[in-house]
């Protein structure tokens, strides 16, 4: 996607230095727009961690370029001698790495399906050079696949929306949106946003209410930024007021992504989704989930007893970051003593979901509806 | 209630100057603690529109002493002699005084109501001097009124409190709520927290989750801070967290305020809690609405519809108010350029609510639960 009209991925190899991985930090927008650089394993975990990077999709194709660092990271440690050096201290340098790459996000499934689709690979390299030029393009495969990934769910998320505005005979058609499911989300494009772009590409009319998503504002901050530099009309409300829109026939349909979906259809998203499925099913307004199937869990039945949800710091919700006089600031919202809690991510159950939407197509957010659309799946069952 | 151990209301004649109503400026909670002077209407309407006070009882109370305040100026306006100043132009400036008092905030039923009673009072005085000494006193008895009325709230609501710790075999009851109905939303003790309060001083063990509720935040500022003065536990969440909680049994009950109450039991209260309204019913968990019945509307039979919405400035959303270094900071979240819409309150249908709380006992959120506790309305009906 665009950024004041020249192209960019939110993540990418250094074109002078294939060692070095730069990433948008995703922290300073929409305020500012710094681009990092990612020399270690460490600071990949840090820039997770600490969300300088986001996103399902980004999360794990960080993790991906995090593994190649490993190779890098592991090559040196065992001696500047690549060919013969020590596979034992090596592997256990890259198990280490893993570990460390996999605890920086506990609740995003992506970061865990791309390090052990690294592993996979690195295994097959028989030197360590080898396994470095393997991680290196199995990092470059993971965010290729991603924005692929993401463009195919735009183009059939986008009928969704063409329908409705036929229906609505050429209307706006109003859609409200949860977080940032975008393309800072991913490697370009996005899911619950990646439709929406293909409609507003093709002359759909369509506006974007977008939720500022509390505590950490992924809506008011990059939802609307992105959005902003595309030129999609959209207006940004508070998490409380999705409600009060669709009582009042102001939402034609909800689109929101996920971080951890079940093959039973169940949505671990943003936390306060929950909130917005019940919303729409009460106005009866249609609720997609639009995701990757690298975020389908093939394992989980029961996503609001069995995901696990990230409890992150209480700082979060006390204080706030924002513009001052031209500086970033940081405000504390709370009385000093007050405690807070900060729950990251929330479960939708299946029943309030309408349909999910994967590079595949558009199903019915339950087990049949999900292992028809990969049947591949169904075979491993 | 106490500030710092001493006991305060949250507006009051000046103990020196009769002619001067003082309030907290609830604008500077929890940071600093403001006392301000109202001196005349202007400086009312403008404390009710810029909500220096806000919430029902307290708009209600203020807006009284606001049309006292009109009565001085009347006087003043029409000559220093009181006696057979010209009634007409007295009255013509109370009527004004009137419609700029009931523009400030539309929603507040209980700002037209004071208004009214004001109107219908001050028309019993012959002279303009009995006039203004029949405001004093009605301005100082609405506010006793709804200083009463909460407290007899806070005696009923106890009593669901209580059977749920009873339940519970005395563990900690949960208690979520959103926005302010506090003692600062009042003259004294508060609607939606009176019961909790009333509880706690009873030595049950409570804690109450409470929601930040963007974009004022009136709950992370002043609900916190008025639980914290009185050392009830409480945690402060994002207004997204509730469905979550409650999906995870870490929510007993919800209660809430009103603003305005169809007698059919509909329910307009702070933005969001439509959402929570749902998210109570989803889980099995009983929601409760607790307000004083002046703020039920006897005419009106579909809330949804009828109850007009107050919109806002969308700097609300776009801007929000913190300490930094000591000092209060506004700092901006979105992108300078995004709009931003301000809906102040939602309606929660009758259906999402299990009972009604006022201070004369518990009720069905019904026609039929309404009227057989305010009789004398059936009679007019």
């Amino acid at each position: 996607m665009k950024v004041n009209g020249e192209h960019f991925r939110t993540i990418w190899v250094k074109e002078t230095d294939s060692k070095v991985i730069q990433i948008i930090d995703q922290r300073y927008l929409p305020h500012q727009f710094v681009i990092e650089d990612l020399t270690t394993v460490d600071e990949v975990v840090t820039a997770v961690k600490d969300m300088h990077v986001r996103g399902a999709g980004l999360i794990g194709a960080t993790a991906g370029f995090g593994m190649y660092m490993a190779t890098l990271e592991g090559a040196a440690l065992v001696g500047a001698a690549l060919e013969g050096a020590s596979a034992t201290s090596f592997e256990k340098y890259l198990s280490k790495a893993s570990e460390k790459l996999l605890a920086s996000r506990p609740t995003a499934v992506n970061l865990a399906w791309a390090v052990e689709k690294q592993q996979a690979a690195i295994r097959q390299g028989s030197t360590v050079a080898e396994k470095i030029d393997i991680a290196f393009k199995t990092a470059q495969e993971i965010a290729d696949s991603d924005a692929n990934c993401c463009q195919q769910i735009g183009h059939h998320g986008s009928q969704i929306i063409e329908a409705i505005s036929q229906k609505k005979a050429g209307e706006t058609v109003n859609i409200l949106t949860h977080c940032n499911a975008g393309w800072l989300a991913f490697v370009d494009h996005g899911s619950a946003l990646s439709p929406i772009y293909a409609a507003f590409d093709k002359g759909i009319d369509v506006h974007v209410w977008v939720d500022e998503t509390r505590p950490r504002n992924q809506g008011a901050s990059l939802t609307a930024w992105e959005l902003g530099q595309h030129q999609v009309p959209h207006t940004v409300i508070a998490d409380n007021v999705g409600g009060h829109l669709m009582q009042h026939g102001m939402v034609d349909m909800v689109i929101v992504g996920s971080d951890r979906t079940t093959y039973t259809g169940d949505v671990a998203n943003k936390i306060g989704t929950y909130l917005k499925a019940l919303a729409a099913r009460d106005n009866d307004i249609p609720f997609y989930a639009a995701l990757p199937s690298s975020t389908i869990d093939w394992e989980m039945e029961d996503g609001v007893k069995e995901i696990p949800i990230e409890e992150r710091s209480a700082e979060e919700v006390k204080y706030i970051h924002g513009l001052h006089d031209g500086e970033i600031k940081k405000v504390l919202l709370t009385p000093e003593q007050s405690p807070a809690m900060n729950f990251g991510f929330d479960t939708t159950p299946a029943r309030l979901v309408t349909n999910i939407i994967t590079e595949r197509g558009i199903c019915t957010a339950d087990k049949n509806g999900i292992l028809d659309m990969f049947p591949e799946k169904k075979a491993n069952g």
